[in-house]
């Protein structure tokens, strides 16, 4: 659970509404053909920069990847520097009994590979294929609300010059003119709160994630190739240590 | 046929035209003068930027690649296990009968420079300078979208900065101030319009396409240096899941 | 002859003079001091920002690259085959007689290295590093269209603050503020047609030449390089079509 | 200590204030309402663009990269002569008795690694890794102070748009409108106070601090390797002579 | 002496202030404040963005860029083959004897090393280390016009909020709007002078220089490299010859 974007997006958009009503009513920044455009036409565009499939699939996964619970890196180590001592002490084969336990598919892969006995450049060709692949994912889903983010205010400031021919084209009524003017920035209102704090900072968001992800998944692959090597275990907790920050560096053998 | 795309065009465009009527009749917001400066202004500047073949050739490309239908890549692979599976058997020479039955060129065309026994290296020298300049020429097709998509607004602008010079020229009669202003706008609005929900996003979907489309070329071109390496069905399986998420990895050997 | 620019300069500036004489003289739109500014201060600050000499010299490259006759790929790929068919008959001393016949710098350079019994290693570092620095000056001809279409439109901006500023300074006359804000609009007006009809395509139009240019050199590098290594005339030609569309190849063997 | 920092801030801030103060008091500038919605919403954006501990954890490292005092170079390369020397004189093990001496962890660990015989390929992959996480988290803390910097100006529109629609809406009373969007307009201003004369520059600050932490690991990446490959010491010293200007090369051979 | 940068600086100026001086007096544009805020304000954030040495030493360093005589190309080109046919013809040790004569550092260092029998790859290592690194050192005096180029605007546009917020407040003599607006608007004039016709071009400036200078560098390391490895010497003048266009190509041998 990730308590940031929650917390993020309630107190960002809690602090817009109380600072519109400290000086004046919700009502008037509510208008429903302001509202249609923008957000309608944001979509349009969206679907026509993407498959449709694409677009609604990659909200699913965008959801997943903000509920995902990260794995721990020490502990990742510390599993690694396990399965590395009983390879050396009783051969790559008595990994196999382990694979069935791990619940991570990525390094049950990896370790099927190694116990399957594969070159370690044949396991890291095709573990660093899926890695890469795994990021492309990731990275649609950032650029899809990237995409949103960015057709927001244009859709909105399209909607606002919607508004100012309108009311350009019939000023007989000088008093209509201040309201007027004020439905038609609306609709820019609408599609710089929708860019600014929805679709750009979850746009980031998952970009994070992703390159979370990714380390992990890098972490993986270093052990992986590490056991595959016959690797010391302590080298391999050098090695995999140097992807965490000093401070969560535990080192089994000290 | 890509259905997202056009229902995204029909959407888009239908709610900037209801939200139109909604405030005003439509023809104030049609105005010949100023759809000539700004199609005509783009289509002018586009054709200096680009090579007035790339211009019409792409175009057909474009909608070449809109309508084209993508390839299953889990039916890709489950060929390629197969051609794999007899290769080993028979020998290599047992693909040569089936190159005909193939329709794709690009994996025919691998397939029958592993028939002729040249070396991995070579073919994949081959087929990864043909993946390049298939991506450099579908490149090509989104950048002219995108310039479209760039010259559109600005020359909206100069439209709007013509029809405000005039305006400002003149303003003897100030109840002609609103309506002059109205239609100085409207060039503005065109671009807009003509970027955000029609180029902009078609120069993405077109690289969205691309991307796919190369994303099996490279699967193919991972299938055949297998093929020519004389892997194991079940490896070459494993490395082309690779490309694939999770839930699309349907194994033939379990 | 490059047809495009020529009738995309022409029809963009004649639909802007057009739209802008369907509403007012074109006097209106002529200012000298304006123009003096915009023009002046653009060459100013280009002339900062790259040495004289390269501001000079690349707008003459610009010119030939712009009137260059294109290469024909397919034609080039025919005399390899050709070249290839003859080294491998008669050795690879048979090609200096043509060496004399060949038009083009770039491949007379690569077949006298070949000739000269250079290893393929060296031919290619050699060739590259020249294909390398002719898109290094390429790319200088392209930057420096794009920095004039960056200055133009920001020295518009300052010429619009100077008229502004001006004209704010002496209000007394109310009648005459709406011309003195139209003079002082020109400024931009100017900056934009200049930069988006002019500089910025101009910049795309070099950029793309270039692409083509280079393509064309990789094509003889990958040639001279497959027959310095001995390469069989069928596999060269494979290796070459790979750099054009299908429907441009055309094989000398069926 | 990073005297730069303390004094632009300090004095970008008093200039501001100063030319406030020469044209009205500070009261007109300080609204309550306006300062929640930027500096809120800005957190608010943030903190969906960022997980929570980094976003608390970085702006503490940006301190601490901040204050810290950067490691001298030159004396780093006398140093790494100095083990040169003794490791040819007496044997890599002799430096073991060295290691405790050190205070920087990252040469320490490479020292150590050296000392244990690794090969010089395992050293520069487990030491290249370790610097590129360093990078990555450098990186880290650049970011959240540029996405603070990007988010900052944007809520201010927001709220100058909020400000304007209540103005609009209400204009019964002109003496108010000045008042009304001078408001308006502070949202904006402090926005984009916020952005450059604090979130921006910091941004820059850090990225040009990691890039010389960057260095200094690289040069102790070089010495190691030098050292673990047996280099005669004046070669080293060439070596680690390259990462520095000309001026700051003194030599312990001359 | 780099005389288009003068020229430029002077040019434009002078267009400015011309084109100023025919539509009003050069006073209504000075303001001392405003000066104050756009002039100090940006050096502040810049002093934040960049440790204050790097600032000082990097604007000395961009003027011994500027006025940096460049070397020429094709006389280096000709000192190498005469090196090249002394080491074949002499040996190696009888470049010895040049060493002292060469003025350039990094020329000198390369033939030292060579004289010293060092491997090419490792001369190669070395001087590519130095190659980068006085890339980032001009890389970063670049750097820091581009950012107050950046931060100029910015400040200016600040000052103009600080205007118009202070003028709408005091509304109350409408004689006095036009002139407090225009005063208002100086300093983003005054941003925009300094970004667009000082800081930016000279960012590109410098950019230019450094290519040219790193240009020079890499011909004299691929002509060291070309005499450790003993080639013949028309070689190595065809190696070099690829940095040069073909029409600065003088052969030492037709």
């Amino acid at each position: 659970m990730d308590i940031a974007t929650i917390l993020g997006v309630v107190s960002a958009f809690s602090l817009v509404l109380l600072s519109i009503m400290m000086g004046s009513g919700l009502g008037a920044f509510f208008n429903a053909p302001s509202l249609m455009i923008v957000v309608g036409g944001t979509l349009g565009a969206t679907m026509i920069n993407y498959p449709l499939g694409d677009v609604i699939g990659v909200i699913r996964v965008g959801m997943k990847v903000i509920f995902a619970k990260s794995s721990s890196v020490p502990e990742l180590i510390a599993s690694f520097v396990d399965f590395a001592t009983r390879a050396r002490r009783e051969g790559i084969l008595a990994l196999e009994s382990s694979i069935s336990e791990v619940n991570d598919e990525f390094l049950r892969k990896g370790l099927q590979l190694t116990v399957d006995g594969l070159e370690p450049v044949a396991i890291e060709e095709i573990l660093q294929t899926e890695i890469d692949y795994v990021e492309a994912r990731h990275k649609l889903g950032a650029d899809i609300f990237q995409t949103l983010g960015t057709f927001a205010p244009a859709l909105g400031m399209i909607g606002t010059l919607i508004g100012l021919v309108q009311m350009l084209q019939s000023m007989d009524d000088p008093s209509s003119i201040g309201p007027s003017m004020a439905v038609a920035l609306l609709t820019t209102f609408y599609g710089s709160m929708m860019a600014n704090i929805l679709f750009l900072p979850m746009a980031g968001k998952l970009r994070k994630r992703s390159q979370e992800e990714v380390m992990v998944k890098e972490v993986v692959l270093n052990g992986i190739l590490s056991i595959a090597k016959g690797d010391n275990p302590r080298i391999l907790e050098q090695k995999l240590h140097s992807f965490v920050p000093p401070n969560q560096r535990k080192s089994a053998f000290s």
